[in-house]
């Protein structure tokens, strides 16, 4: 039956209304604007107290962690299942790399942009991003109007005189397209976000070895309300002013999160290596492809809308070909130029993300594809009934 | 014996070598440089399992919480007893504030200057405190280079033309005293900042009712690495905007941390309540009374140092007359003005924080009294060894 566990892979390819989800369907907005990756729930509920953790009272009072790390709050049970996963999935390298977690990536974000800015700089370094680029960009790199970084907008139009930061998103958010650094200046220093780099959401094509790179469980395991995110760094200078960041700014991480998380990540390697246990992967990826198919169908059966599509990949991982399912689709509007996407959704009570945040045009809306599956099948039954803009205002 | 739980309170007032820890203490640096709070282990250890917390692998995926707050990412249950807390210990009014919830409150500082800070100023905001002030205050301050806020130095020495923001840190943070706003402008707007304004280290002496107040679990129970701070604010549009902080530097705090936080503070309300439980303030105020009153005859009995005296108050937790018994101990050197008292205290392999870090002289250090016994005890040993600077250089 829809709407409850696992009924995605199962049930039929077209949104399904229940007694349950209609009360829903007629009073309540569904949100659809963050990612927030509920969806995953299902799985862990399967997996049982297979991923249980106490704390006692008496547990992580210290703000030091147990480990001989650089990054003096990095819990080294952390430390060891974070380089475990991407072994397993072959996504990252990280023989030589320095670990730094953070609360969640964001905060990652800001602690790359501080260790790369020059400190000695009378201008602040201009941080770039090519268009539709990640919402938060703009955000955390200007909101407390830094002197050390501005943000400086789309990286393709960007005058590359002197130096500047890239973010790399790849695969994009909000897009899903894997990416490469287009800027391409010589003084040009890079932050690669690979938070979509799991076998769920795209083709694992090889294992990437940027100087900073970073991840977040939120968007790996779906254990976003833990805030847990860490860095890749090759160069052991940056790693040490990215650990000074997080030491200003939080004196560190929540050593529960970082536990939690590690043994979320260990139960996620152990289900790739154990034939016994579901693997988290083939699992995940299962509910994306099911949820990218429907989503297909009712965008084709409809003229209004047009969804980015994505070539099929050789995934290392699955070792099979696949096509990439991100975590957001990006749905665009046909019609005049200032065809306001996202109001025509919310008009039919679906809460998304404009294109204009993304630097692109009101055209484009991002709509998570992580939800909860009630949600989920509301949002198809929703969008089956848009047929355009009721007028031409 | 000594260096094990309890020891502190049982045994004589003079610092005691065990064979155990005379092997640390003829090699190891004993840092009481930071105020990392683990003397209260042994407390949390009694307690058994009275504070254990599981977390199932589908607990807590979302960003989101599960209340109706203001701020959308704090958990409901923490919520009601931090209220609780505050009520049953009288040193804040909760009724009509907002709770924002931070990564320690180290955040929250920040969440209050970007509220505090008015967006369309040309100039950033001065921001002061009355030496000796919390260290950390200017490096939050300006480690990005804000040009919201910019720190202006001690609060006595500031001339008070136009805005400013003032830290008010009361016990304060190195030296223990009680205080009260120094600059009295018309155009200032106040931070206090009440991290150990709770019964073990001072009296209780009202209900503190301020615009803006910060607290953390880390110096009130011990639990510095759950890096949860609170912060009560008065007005809405001020925790709104430290919530929007909130959202962009981390997208809100670990679930993991408040939830524990939670249990945590509400065995402290039930510890306080319950009579066949051992009350957490008055089992943690007879540790520091026993600390202080040690730490206090290893001062007198050396000519060289000095350390802070507290009126005695009366305290409407305790109903009781009570002295002052700071979580740092703010030492002076007797002697020059030049003379290096961190440095000195180094040499004897006792790693403090110098006074110079505190808008202070190099004559002062603060010394955390919140060390496990062992490294307390050692500590004392190796104070009591110290005659002076060794030459007049």
């Amino acid at each position: 039956m829809c709407g409850t566990d696992g009924c995605l892979v199962k049930c039929s390819s077209v949104p399904c209304a229940t007694p349950e989800n209609d009360t829903k369907d007629t009073s309540t907005t569904i949100n659809l604007d963050h990612g927030d990756p509920t969806m995953y729930e299902s799985y862990w509920r399967k997996m049982g107290n297979k991923c249980d953790i106490t704390f006692n009272g008496d547990d992580s009072l210290s703000y030091f962690a147990n480990g001989k790390s650089l990054c003096w709050f990095l819990e080294s049970k952390l430390e060891e299942q974070i380089k475990r996963l991407h072994n397993v999935v072959g996504n990252a390298i990280v023989d030589d790399y320095y670990i730094v977690v953070g609360t969640g990536s964001s905060q990652l974000m800001q602690a790359a942009l501080y260790a790369l800015s020059p400190a000695d700089q009378l201008e602040p370094i201009s941080v770039v991003s090519a268009t539709p680029f990640y919402s938060s960009y703009p955000e955390v790199t200007d909101f407390v109007k830094s002197g050390l970084h501005k943000w400086a907008g789309d990286a393709r139009t960007f005058e590359k005189n002197g130096l500047y930061i890239e973010f790399v998103t790849s695969p994009n958010n909000p897009d899903g397209v894997i990416r490469e650094p287009v800027v391409n200046g010589n003084q040009g220093k890079l932050i690669y976000d690979l938070a979509y780099y799991w076998p769920q959401y795209t083709a694992i094509t090889s294992p990437a070895n940027h100087d900073v790179m970073l991840f977040t469980i939120s968007k790996c395991t779906g254990h976003a309300g833990s805030r847990i995110g860490w860095a890749l760094v090759k160069d052991k200078e940056v790693a040490r002013k990215m650990t000074k960041f997080m030491e200003i700014s939080t004196i560190g991480v929540s050593k529960e999160a970082q536990l939690r998380a590690a043994k979320i990540l260990e139960v996620v390697s152990d289900s790739c290596l154990d034939p016994k246990m579901e693997n988290f992967f083939e699992y995940s990826q299962s509910l994306m492809t099911d949820r990218w198919k429907r989503l297909r169908q009712v965008v084709m059966a409809n003229d209004f809308f047009v969804l980015q599509k994505y070539p099929l990949k050789y995934c290392l991982f699955t070792k099979d070909f696949c096509e990439s399912h991100p975590a957001f689709a990006w749905l665009i509007c046909k019609g005049r130029e200032e065809e306001d996407c996202q109001k025509l959704l919310q008009e039919h009570k679906i809460h998304t993300r404009s294109g204009r945040r993304f630097g692109s045009d009101l055209r484009n809306v991002r709509i998570s594809m992580l939800s909860r599956d009630e949600d989920f099948n509301i949002f198809l039954k929703r969008l089956m009934t848009i047929q355009g803009p009721t007028n031409g205002n």
